[in-house]
C-alpha cells in the first residue's frame, strides 16, 4: 500500500502566488473590462535585452546543424557561463568564488527548494518573518516542521521578525539554530542587510556549525556601493554559506529560467556519526542524479549577460525597475502611507492604512483601483498590515497606477 | 550543528555515466589521437528538426518585444503543450489523459527523482535488474533502502531480473510492494513489455494498492503496433499508474530539456491515518513550490513537435536511429553476439564474449575499437555481462564503429 508524505498535508492554504491568481482571476471574469494593473507577483515585463536575444538566435541555429549541435551537457553547467560568472559577480568584486563552486540551474526557487535534499532531518531551522514562503513550505514538505498554528506559523520553526520596529534587522535568534535563510535585498520588505549586520550572521554560523542559505537573488538592485552584494564578500562566509542568485529579475528570465548555487568546498555538514561532509560534494551529487542541466540555449543566454553589451543592458532593465520603485516610494509617502524599500530593491513595502488586514487592502486595491499587489501576511505573521508593491512594470502601467492610488487616497 | 542527509553517503561509486566520462576522459589525454565513437550515454546527435527550430526562433523574438513578452508561465506548463500532448499522444490513441493531467518539467530525470517527495516513508520499492540507475539513486537519497552489498543491491530494495532465462520480462514480486518501476520500451535492455505482461502489472497493482511509475521515454521507438506506448492503454491504469515522457529522444531535446510526468486524478496513495490522498493534488502542489515551469522557448519548441511538419520530422529522425539500430543489430548477429532489443528500442543489448565482465568489455571496446558503450553491470547486478550499445549517433559513425567492430571480432 502506497503511502504519502504525510508532512504535505500540514501546509496551509495554497502557496501565495496561486492564491492571488485565483482571486485575480475570479474579479477579471466578474468584471472583464476593468484594466487591471498586476503589481503583485515580481514578475518582469520588459523584453529580453537584444544582447541575449541576439546569443539565443545564435545558440538555436547551432542547435540545427549536426556540427554544432549540443545534447547533454555538464549537469553543473557550461564552462562558458560558470566561467563568465565565477569572474564577473565574483572575483572582479573580490570573491573567492572558483567556477567549480557555481552550479547552473532553471531557477533560484528550485534550488533553494532542492537543497533541502542534502541536509538532515531534526536541523532546526530560521527564517526570517516575513519571508518568502518557498522557504518555509519547502521545510514544511520536507518534515523539518510540525503543524502550523492559527497564525500560519509552523511548530518547530524559528521565526525572526523584521518589522519597522527593529527597523527590518531580524535580531540573531536567541537558540541555536541549524540553518538560516537569509535574503538580502529582501523579498518581500526591500531593506538591505549592512556589511555589519551580515558580518554578525556569519559569525553566528560559525561559533554553531550553522549553515546560511544566502539568498542574494536582487544583488544587482542594489545601488548603494557600501552594502554588500554577496555573502562571500564577508570574511569566513566560504565556511557557512551558499548563496542562490537567478537571471530572472535582473536579465529579465522569469520565463526563460536559470539561476545558480554557490557551494563553496569548505562548507560542510555533519553525519551522524560526527564526521564532516563536504556539502560540496553531496550538492555535486544531488545535481547529478535528479538534474540534467539547464537548456543549452538559455546558458548561452545567460552567458550574453556578462558580454559588454549584455552588462550595459541590463544595468539599463534594472535602472528602468528601479526609476518605477522610485517613483511609487515618492507617490506612497506623498499619500501619506508609511514606506519601506525600493531604494536597493525591486520591491516598495508600506503599512496599509490603519492596519488593515494585508488580504482585505488586496481585495480593496483590486476593487477600487484595479491595481493587484501582494498581501503582507502571504509572506508570514510579522507580514500582517503590510503590503509590498513591486516595481516591475512598464513605466507606462506604473505612473497609471500611481494616478489610481492618488484619485483613491487622496489626502485633501 | 547542521546535519547532512546520510543517506546520501550508502550511494556506491559516481553515477554510471560520470564514471564513463571519466574513464573516456582519460583515456582520450592519453590518446589524443584516437577517433572516439559514442555509442555509451543515449544522447542524439542529430539536428533539431526545423519546425522546431522555427517555433523557437519565433518564441525568441516575442520575448525580444514588450507586446510579446512572457514572464512567469504556469508552474505546471502551458495549455498550448498541454493540450497538444493530451490529443496526439492520449486521446488519439484512445488513452484517456486530459490536458491538466499532464505536468511540463524541464526532463524526465528530474520528475522520476522528484516524484518521491510526495511519497511516504517505509514503501518498498520495486525495480527491474537491471535498470536506469536514476530510479535507485534517487530512492537510496530518499532513505528508501538500506546500505548497499557487494553486487551494489541496496538492502530493501526489490530487484526483479530482466536477463535472456526469463526473455526480459521481469516476473511479478513473490512479496508485497508498494512503488514499481517499469521502464518499456526499456533502458537499458531494448524489451518492450506487451499488452498481456502490463495488464498483469496493473492487475498487481489494483490488488496491492500500489503505484506503477511508467516510464515511456522511448515510446516514440515503437514499430510494432500491437504493442502498448503507453499504460493508459490499460484498462485500470489510472487508478495505479503514473507515466513519464520526454522529448529527449523522440525530438533532440536532450540539449533543450523539457518532459512531462502524467498524473490521473484517479490516483491516490494512503496518509498514516488511512485515508485517500490525490497524488494529482500533492504534486501539483509539489511542483507550484519547488518549480517554476520550464522555458517558454523550449516549451514552443516541445509544441512544435504536434505540428504537422513536427510530426513528420520527429518521426524521420525517429527512424533514422531505428536504421541504426537495425545496422548495429545485424552486425553484432553476424559476429556471432547473442544480441537484444534494437526492433521497437534505440539500445542493442548484447552479451559480452564469454561473459566478460561488462567492465573491462567496456574497456577493451574502448582501447582497441575507440568505442565507447555502456557496461551493463552499471545498471544493476543482473546487467552484469552484458553491454548497451546505443543508435543515437549519426548514420557515417555508426558504419565506422561497425566496420572497426567487425575487424576486432571477425569469427574467420
Amino acid at each position: 500500500m502506497a503511502t504519502i508524505n504525510d508532512h504535505f498535508l500540514k501546509l496551509t492554504a495554497g502557496y501565495l502566488f496561486p492564491e492571488i491568481g485565483r482571486r485575480v482571476g475570479a474579479f477579471q471574469k466578474a468584471n472583464p473590462d476593468a484594466p487591471v494593473i498586476k503589481l503583485g507577483i515580481g514578475d518582469v515585463t520588459e523584453p529580453l535585452p537584444p544582447a541575449i536575444v541576439q546569443a539565443m538566435h545564435d545558440a538555436i541555429d547551432e542547435q540545427a546543424t549536426r556540427d554544432q549541435f549540443h545534447g547533454y551537457g555538464p549537469e553543473q553547467g557550461y564552462d562558458f557561463l560558470r566561467n563568465a560568472i565565477a569572474k564577473t559577480d565574483y572575483q572582479d568584486r573580490n570573491c573567492n568564488v572558483s567556477p567549480d563552486e557555481i552550479f547552473i540551474s532553471d531557477g533560484a526557487k528550485c534550488d533553494t527548494g532542492n537543497f533541502l535534499d542534502i541536509l538532515g532531518k531534526g536541523n532546526v531551522i530560521a527564517v526570517t518573518d516575513p519571508v518568502y514562503p518557498v522557504y518555509v513550505d519547502t521545510n514544511v514538505m520536507a518534515g523539518n516542521t510540525g503543524p502550523a498554528n492559527e497564525q500560519g506559523e509552523y511548530e518547530g520553526l524559528v521565526y525572526l521578525p523584521m518589522t519597522d520596529e527593529n527597523n527590518f534587522a531580524p535580531s540573531l535568534p536567541d537558540q541555536k539554530v541549524d540553518v538560516i535563510y537569509l535574503c538580502s535585498p529582501n523579498n518581500p520588505t526591500g531593506a538591505v542587510m549592512s556589511r555589519e549586520a551580515l558580518t554578525q550572521w556569519v559569525q553566528y554560523a560559525k561559533q554553531n556549525n550553522s549553515i546560511i542559505l544566502f539568498d542574494a537573488a536582487y544583488a544587482a538592485f542594489i545601488t548603494d556601493d557600501s552594502l554588500p552584494r554577496s555573502i562571500y564578500e564577508i570574511e569566513g562566509a566560504r565556511e557557512v554559506a551558499i548563496e542562490s542568485r537567478s537571471f530572472s529579475k535582473n536579465a529579465g528570465f522569469t520565463g526563460m529560467r536559470c539561476g545558480f548555487l554557490v557551494v563553496p568546498k569548505e562548507l560542510t555538514g555533519k553525519a551522524s556519526d560526527g564526521t564532516d561532509v563536504s556539502l560540496h560534494q553531496l550538492w555535486n551529487r544531488r545535481h547529478c542524479t535528479k538534474f540534467n542541466g539547464a537548456s543549452y540555449v538559455v546558458q548561452r543566454g545567460a552567458a550574453a549577460v556578462y558580454s559588454k553589451a549584455g552588462q550595459q543592458q541590463t544595468r539599463q532593465l534594472v535602472e528602468c525597475y528601479m526609476e518605477n520603485a522610485s517613483i511609487v516610494r515618492a507617490t506612497l509617502k506623498e499619500l501619506g502611507f508609511a514606506v519601506y524599500g525600493g531604494e536597493n530593491a525591486p520591491y516598495v513595502w508600506l503599512k496599509t492604512p490603519d492596519r488593515l488586514p494585508s488580504w482585505d487592502f488586496f481585495d480593496q486595491l483590486l476593487a477600487n483601483c484595479h491595481i493587484v499587489g501582494t498581501p503582507g501576511s502571504g509572506f508570514g505573521a510579522s507580514g500582517e498590515g503590510y503590503f509590498r508593491i513591486s516595481a516591475f512594470n512598464s513605466r507606462e502601467n506604473i505612473n497609471e497606477a500611481m494616478a489610481r492610488l492618488k484619485k483613491q487616497f487622496k489626502t485633501v
